[in-house]
């Protein structure tokens, strides 16, 4: 469909805007592409609602997401209400409360909006479409595999064969802090030097852990590389485990789907609201935007559970176009038979709704592909 | 899935809900059988924004939903916002905006959610979904039908094979209320009259109009007698022009559908909140609650349009169940590829992340339907 005017920057809000044909229905099949790959491996869907009680939408994990979060006075209950900013939250009260007898683990899933108070420079949008899984009850490296392996099968099932998963362990850093001994200005210069991968910086705030930091800084990528120099740094404690974690995770992943492409940032943390073990951003390859995010959490008080939320609007960007439905023109008069068996076929028809001089004309005039003539579907070509 | 816990009354705000499995699956599916049906019919889909500056959202037919609207201030541009209550209005801007320059007829279809300030006894929720069509630049009694016969086959598609549509005329009542010469209370009081359908109250406040207005009052009902009062009747002016025009409606109705089930209340005008012309609500048999609801409106300023949008949470409630995917476990250590297999086969693979003793007693515990043996999906006995 023609769009010659530009989008009138008055018109809508900042980050917010409208999808027109055919990206509207190309993101729709998206994510019901990816949700049919999320049930056929087990998961099963819910939906919460967009708005919740700020209480219990920023309770525990929602806690993250609470400045980014819209809030809106209740008329009926008088109680603040906020629009949901993250859906896995909602999800892990799901699981909590009404599923909180449902057998483990639990395997869920959802689709949806979800709202922004602000967007950033690398993510301007404030209106976001999630579409993800959570393994709920369960913490071994085959779980957090699982996912990872059912986002890359999604992902392949709209058209997006050779995106990148890379492995983080947000909590290593902070665990290795913690245990540094390091005054807490040192501690905030390192983490600003890793989080920039600034190696001179982090060589010289570092104090006793500046060399196994420096040697995890430049490790970054493939996941091989990075796993050997995990195992090296013999890491102590919640270190160590995390280490051995992402290093049995990426075994299971690899027996699984030996091509998948797999890197490791083992001093990455920034980004990640509430992940508590291996975790994940996935890219489509040659582009910084990411596809989508997840890894372990604590689901309610204390139940381990891990998920990976994909972003339909960005996979909208990064796939291969979908081919359309071809558009046929029905003259007037055509016998409807005809036009229902055109639409089984795969033809979207677009039926006049009264007689027209020329008939091809009309049917160019109307953006269509095609037109029926004599029960058959003739190209249009150009006029 | 199970559901033993009753929902937590003071979990969610009144009128918002989760909906579990398997009714998230099946209200995602059914929204989607719908939105085939539309796109079939040439109908392409727009995705506005869940979130608009408050001056456009409720500009034109908006403002009939502007009580009904959560506003917010937008912290970047300090205006108000509002979250939508009602898509037609957003789908009319961008028909009148960037898609001005589109041929007509536009016809167009959406699918999302709105949110509402207050439910009602009648429609308690406060978050709607809605999937509907707009055909809009056309104005013709085959262009008021197209819509109500793609909304049938939607339905049919959906498993509501016998919905019954009911046309309505929301201003022809108060057309002939302004050509009555009646004083405002009296007009005030036939309203109300006809509103209750107390036949003795509309005799009492009805003036001159008494008798036509009881006659059309008691042909409410099947299309043909309630046609056949509205032709004896020989009302004037606009009211003559509706009376024709549903008629022509009804007769390109039956053309396409015969079977269709229609009937007519010619003097209805509750509810209605921006249409000018043929309108319609749609039922399923037995049930007092609405499948969707539409009309002939203005889109802009002066464009003719018409459309209809169907509630996808009533349609889950009134549609047959729906045969869920069935659910295969997959004992630990399977052949990736044989799994893969059953999921082409069409079952949920529900895979073990671990050893167990007993198979097939943890099958019946994850609320399987079958379990994999021998490469074969062996169906669960009771255990």
């Amino acid at each position: 469909m023609t769009d010659d005017l530009p989008p009138n920057p008055a018109l809508l809000p900042a980050g917010l805007r409208d999808l027109l044909p055919p990206d509207a229905e190309t993101e729709a099949s998206a994510v019901e592409a990816l949700m049919t790959v999320f049930a056929a491996h087990g998961y099963q869907r819910v939906k919460p609602p967009l708005l919740e009680f700020e209480d219990s939408l920023l309770a525990k994990s929602g806690a993250a997401v609470a400045d980014q979060t819209f809030r809106i006075m209740d008329p009926d209950s008088h109680r603040m209400m906020g629009l949901r900013a993250d859906t896995t939250p909602q999800v892990a009260r799901i699981a909590t409360t009404r599923l909180g007898a449902a057998p483990r683990p639990l395997r869920l899933s959802y689709a949806g909006q979800c709202l922004r108070v602000r967007g950033t420079q690398l993510a301007p949008h404030r209106q976001v479409a999630q579409a993800g899984v959570e393994l709920i009850g369960y913490d071994s490296p085959g779980a957090d595999a699982e996912t990872i392996l059912v986002a890359a099968e999604a992902l392949d099932a709209v058209g997006l064969t050779r995106a990148s998963f890379d492995l983080t362990l947000p909590t290593l850093v902070p665990s290795l802090l913690d245990e540094s001994g390091l005054g807490a200005a040192d501690r905030a210069a390192l983490a600003r030097a890793l989080d920039r991968k600034d190696a001179a910086a982090v060589a010289r705030h570092g104090g006793a852990l500046a060399p196994v930091l420096t040697d995890l800084l430049l490790a970054a990528g493939a996941a091989d590389r990075a796993l050997e120099a995990l195992a090296a740094a013999k890491l102590p404690n919640h270190a160590g485990v995390l280490a051995r974690r992402v290093s049995d995770t990426v075994a299971a992943i690899r027996a699984a789907a030996p091509a998948l492409r797999l890197t490791i940032d083992p001093v990455e943390f920034r980004g990640f609201r509430y992940e508590t073990g291996v975790s994940v951003t996935v890219y489509a390859p040659g582009r910084h935007e990411e596809l989508g995010r997840g890894g372990r959490y604590i689901c309610g008080d204390s139940e381990p559970a891990t998920g990976l939320t994909l972003y339909p609007d960005a996979i909208l960007r990064a796939a291969p176009p979908r081919q359309a439905r071809p558009r046929l023109f029905v003259p007037f008069g055509t016998d409807r038979g005809v036009a229902a068996g055109m639409r089984v076929a795969g033809y979207a028809t677009v039926a006049a709704l009264a007689p027209v001089p020329d008939d091809a004309a009309e049917a160019r005039r109307l953006d269509c592909t095609h037109i029926l003539r004599a029960g058959q579907a003739a190209l249009l070509t150009e006029g």
